[in-house]
């Protein structure tokens, strides 16, 4: 099953998951944190679990390795992939020796689906081997200001107004008690309209970030109070995307 | 007070704070994710702020990238380090045009004290770049195989025995209630004392991961059932760098 000229190759690599970042913006200009290390990786793999295919590919081909894409063989590993399907994606990865894991954006298994394979290869005493690359909740930490020493990522907030707000309140009483940054994602459409949840909900003494394209063209970072930020002329939110950060006082 | 040769060379860099990782490991031998464009920015900076001076000198002498170590203004930024003194800190960084923040290992700013001076930077309005690098919590993650949809970094857990056995406990209360992956370090020399309490205190069907000595040559992510853990052989804890983590089923 595994072709020849790949097994010559492997020998140098680890066996296991390698876990490949990609980047976050599809308009990042540079790949500094993309070395000869990585790339090697990633020239002598043949076989890649992609949340999505077509972003796989294009980033592969992005590279200019002279990788040639049809030889890869690239399986679809997203929240609709089963866990018997995941399990054979194991058995695979021991097949060919090693594999690499990506998601759509950034580092995969960090808010992305992709952790259910990694969970399986632990099972079975596959390695796993995490590679260091982009991260935008990461990034959107290091450059908020708030607490790097507790904090939580908690994902999508609700999209219903009342429970949305309600959610946001609770954080807050959370983030006081405990002392965290509390750190979300909005699909970028809602940008604007999860914005003016926080600046209504929140306590005018509540440091509240904004963190939007990191790595991208149009990359901002901007943190303040929620009084400063009601002061403020309002955000012309663009359609891109965005993390969002805050520490109650 | 700015260095005449300094101010050609940073024209093409942008203003502010730049958040420059560091090694995890100080036997990492590559450093994959340093390319070219980060190396440029670390030769053209003048002003340094370090957790650590040491780890910083040493870090840059390592890199042997030509650059005069006794040239570079070194301040200290660590947790002894007084608002008063990071607002002058802010002050610098504008006559200086651009400077640089490191932790004394990884990504500044993320469990380490240095977020202050970013949180002063956005009060006078200057600009912050995090940059891409390795996080010892970030990889753990990813290698952990435990929901990375949904994850809080708690730092250290109490050193009191009773105290800690309670807080574990509490934690997997609120990992199961909320589906989180719960995400904490130890200092070294108590490795096997905080893990004997984790096996212990934490349900038979938690999983639960340690990662130790992340991107070092004694790297090794495990994770399996506390019930698993329990029947396996005990592990002999170096004095090295770990994260553990846990998710209740």
């Amino acid at each position: 099953m595994l072709p020849l000229d790949n097994q010559a190759k492997v020998k140098s690599l680890k066996s296991g998951l390698y876990l490949f970042p990609v980047t976050l913006s599809d308009n990042s200009m540079e790949l500094p944190w993309l070395g000869s290390e990585y790339r090697e990786i990633l020239k002598s793999s043949k076989l890649i679990f992609a949340e999505n295919e077509r972003t796989a590919r294009r980033f592969i081909s992005s590279l200019k390795l002279g990788i040639i894409i049809d030889d890869l063989r690239i399986e679809k590993l997203n929240k609709d992939t089963g866990i018997l399907e995941v399990n054979n994606y194991a058995k695979l990865i021991k097949e060919y020796g090693h594999a690499l894991m990506m998601s759509e954006s950034g580092c995969p298994a960090v808010a992305d689906p992709g952790s259910v394979l990694v969970d399986v290869c632990h099972k079975l005493g596959i390695e796993v081997h995490p590679l260091i690359g982009p991260s935008s909740i990461l990034l959107a930490l290091m450059g908020s200001g708030l607490s790097g020493q507790s904090f939580a990522f908690h994902g999508y907030l609700p999209v219903d107004k009342n429970e949305c707000g309600r959610k946001i309140r609770q954080l807050e009483i959370e983030s006081a008690r405990e002392g965290r940054t509390q750190i979300f994602i909005e699909t970028p459409y809602r940008n604007g309209s999860i914005w003016n949840q926080l600046i209504e909900n929140l306590s005018p003494g509540t440091r509240l970030c904004m963190a939007v394209d990191l790595t991208g063209p149009m990359q901002e970072i901007k943190q303040s109070t929620v009084a400063k930020w009601r002061e403020s002329a309002e955000i012309k939110w663009e359609k891109i995307p965005a993390i969002f950060l805050f520490m109650a006082s």
